[in-house]
């Protein structure tokens, strides 16, 4: 068992808060199918285990890390309710994790944000407090947001709740495989990665983890290649889960636990989208499709193997696919 | 158990050829997933099971039939090959099943045909023989290829091995959902529809079979009202797979066991498909998003009843989505 210990004054979660928060978690969220494709294995020569969290609760893995976070407030805390700054995924699965356990959640949202996801947020029963692009506008916005409220702050990823609740997914993927050589996920600012190092470190210490990223937006592979966190200022890439960078707490599993980061181009990771859509059926956002496409690219790394794949989420505009230009 | 006969010598297909068709298919065919979705469940009111053949091998029901009526041939007769005139699923399906056995498969499809489709025929081993567009071309077509191989001919749909392939869908979906108030399945030639009607009508009488149909192509719903066949020359629906007409043998299951025939307009069938990409994150064609607009127009039939929906295929082309324009 990893003893917790802290980064620079943050809490380090360990994999007993995993069980906590499989145990805690359980009620509110899906525990997803993994699928598998004749043709995508033929395809990388690996047989490949996709686990789909596309089809959880609120549409992406993140509404695991907000759940956990949420339920394990104290009733005191929760009256309070929580806060993030989030346009994406986590906002709406914060939203939906308060939903359900019937307290005040507040959101910050740039204006310029699409209208349909703010709609969702407030679908689940969210504040959506609205405030200019950027990060200036956004942190005074948040922070006259806490003042008033009192809420605890759940950020995205840079959250020992959050990394612990995220570690539940790849927990679900080794209980029902039993052996895997690789997991391969996205990579953004890290929540899903670490939570990944967090159980395979402690569970199944053989299994390598790879995490996947646009070449666009590969500033966790630079950090890495650095050793130390380069963040950088607005990367643009189709996979728009994948945008923000590495802090702190996510830094410390990935430096530790990673076996690599690669990376996958624009093009190939919207081919990977579309083959997927093709011939598994099933809808994903464009940063679900960068393990398949650094899988294709660098097939040497997995022919052969049994490798589970991390399908992050489905909230995609269906009116405006990247393949359609 | 039903006792088999004959309709217009047709031989009528009863439950014992269902189970084994079942066993027969087995090795060659997924027991898919049966997926459930909050949302439609308190979109519609009642109990949702949706039965993903969208997820089924060459990705429709159809390769259920057709690989019951290929391995169900002798050594002798398989040697010939099998043949079939179809630009949609069930050549797909035909080619798959053949290319399992290892045995010739010719279709005919027209010339004006997507090319991704031939291809994808190719990619199983078939021989694509192009005819012209239009009934006389294609029969003439398929004529000489039977005359000059042999091949044995596997209809679409009219077929007692075809019917009794697809009635092993509805045979998973009892055995693992237990009793279910209704089934709804889409039509066009009948095929599916009558798979249902055999197994229902088999080992779970008390079960309501509903066909849904797109208005543009709604000459399943004007036969059953008529009480005799009735075939348009060439209806224009969204819904592709269901532009064809009944035949005896399938209108002989559907006047005897459905329970009404459905409706939808295009609008609210591309509605129910974008909703159920949307909110299920599944792939599926317009023709499978037909019960569902059903079930939504017709509200006060399903309410409170737990209903099973058949998704039957999701072969699309994502280059060119109905709510794109």
């Amino acid at each position: 068992m990893k003893v917790s210990s802290k980064v620079d004054s943050m809490y380090i979660p360990g994999y007993q808060d995993v069980e906590t928060a499989h145990k805690r978690i359980a009620p509110y969220i899906h525990r997803t199918p993994i699928l598998t494709s004749m043709f995508m294995n033929e395809l990388t020569g690996a047989d490949l285990f996709f686990k789909c969290e596309n089809f959880q609760k609120a549409g992406a893995f993140k509404v695991r890390g907000a759940s956990n976070a949420v339920f394990g407030l104290t009733d005191k805390q929760a009256a309070k309710g929580v806060a993030t700054h989030s346009s994406g995924n986590h906002g709406l699965s914060l939203s939906y994790a308060a939903g359900r356990r019937g307290i005040p959640v507040s959101v910050v949202v740039p204006r310029t944000a699409p209208e349909a996801k703010k709609q969702a947020m407030r679908g689940y029963g969210a504040t959506v407090v609205e405030c200019e692009p950027g990060t200036s506008s956004r942190e005074a916005v948040f922070a006259d947001v806490v003042a008033k409220s009192g809420a605890d702050f759940v950020h995205p990823y840079n959250d020992p709740r959050v990394i612990a609740g995220q570690a539940t997914c790849s927990r679900e993927m080794l209980e029902e495989l039993g052996t895997l050589d690789a997991i391969v996920a996205p990579i953004g600012g890290g929540g899903m990665v670490s939570g990944t190092c967090l159980t395979v470190s402690s569970i199944a210490p053989g299994t390598r983890i790879y995490a996947a990223e646009p070449v666009n937006a590969d500033d966790a592979h630079r950090s890495f290649k650095a050793g130390h966190i380069i963040a950088d200022d607005a990367p643009d890439t189709v996979a728009d889960g994948l945008k923000v960078p590495l802090k702190e707490l996510t830094w410390h599993f990935v430096k530790n636990h990673v076996e690599d980061i690669l990376t996958a181009s624009e093009q190939e990771i919207i081919d990977a989208m579309y083959l997927t859509w093709q011939r598994m059926k099933i809808v994903m956002e464009p940063s679900s499709a960068v393990p398949l496409a650094a899988i294709i690219k660098n097939r040497e790394l997995f022919a052969g193997k049994r490798v589970g794949v991390i399908i992050t989420g489905g909230n995609v505009d269906l009116d405006k696919l990247p393949w359609l230009g």
